[in-house]
């Protein structure tokens, strides 16, 4: 590789690593002062760069929103559902789901204790149509993953007598709640409440 | 009773019910369309009353995010912690501290599919300090009553080998995400739902 093509790897690098930082600082910013309460001038100032330097990496406001919603997506494209869809067995690919997700949410707790990108993934309403359809679809093919994964556990008589919907919801409550209640500084840690959880959901939804 | 006395009594039960809606159609307006995006005038005109008439009842802005809270947690008390509270075995009490926090969020679900009352109790980040407060510890002092049903359950030996924090927090994030997908217009009735999450909550809970 040419020093040239190697230095402008680095820089397309950084720029996504600032990126992830920017979103992260936002979704914490934005969680306590609320969306209209958050100016870009300050997310820029608790990120260490100028309102300019901002801007040369998100359009807006309402584009910061999606970017962070996005870089939530993407985490849980990465860490949970591109290993889980790996595995064929559905008991294998449900216990990888709920321990992957929970390990997500725990491992990027915030200093206040909560997961604010997790949080902030569910308030698409302050999206623009085009990016909450966007962000939807994602979601809708997460929820398919396990409704999919839940229905092939049925097949085989290891599900509970419930109803896959409800299945599903409880189950995806279940971990998206950790981003409100788990505290990084606390007794447990985030493998031991990533375990703990995972026993809870399978112990609910497969038969004994 | 004289006439003085029951005139008066209706008119107090009226300013109350009166109350109640003007905070569902407040959570409803505020999930829609975020708190600075909703207006007292715009409030005020959904329940079809005057901007005068709505400051009869409710001071501002944040005494109405307060009251709807307090809607919401006195909701709770009545429908979930009181009955609760009468029953001594503990297995019993969690069956019914289940199916009753799930019908009141189902039986209450709004037009959109969700409960906006139970989506606005958990943003205490808007409301003044000493409401905060007060929201908190009606929390704290439900999900102590949730601990204290399960530590009961794990000295009859009848828990799962999992801790006590972590139970009670994935059972509240089952219920409450209700709150966010339950449509009251979809296949399930709210009996077969809350019978579903009883059914799963307590096989999650419970050893077989």
């Amino acid at each position: 590789m040419s020093a040239v093509k190697s230095q402008k790897k680095q820089v397309r690098l950084n720029g996504a690593d600032r990126l992830d930082e920017i979103c992260k600082v936002a979704a914490r910013m934005i969680c306590e002062k609320g969306y209209d309460g958050t100016s870009m001038s300050e997310i820029a100032s608790a990120v260490g760069i100028t309102k300019a330097g901002i801007y040369h990496h998100i359009e807006g406001k309402r584009e910061l929103l999606f970017a962070i919603m996005s870089y939530g997506m993407d985490s849980l494209h990465r860490e949970v559902i591109v290993p889980a869809r790996a595995i064929s067995d559905p008991e294998s690919r449900l216990r990888t789901i709920i321990t992957n997700h929970a390990r997500l949410i725990t491992s990027n707790s915030g200093p206040q204790g909560n997961n604010p990108v997790t949080i902030l993934v569910d308030e698409t309403a302050g999206l623009m149509p085009a990016h909450r359809r966007k962000v939807n679809q994602r979601k809708r093919s997460y929820v398919d993953m396990i409704r999919q994964t839940l229905t092939e556990l049925k097949d085989q008589g290891k599900l509970r007598d419930v109803d896959i919907t409800a299945a599903s919801f409880s189950l995806l409550g279940m971990i998206i709640w950790l981003s409100r209640w788990y505290n990084p500084r606390g007794r447990l840690t985030p493998d031991q409440v990533a375990q703990d959880i995972t026993r809870i959901a399978l112990g609910g939804l497969l038969r004994c």
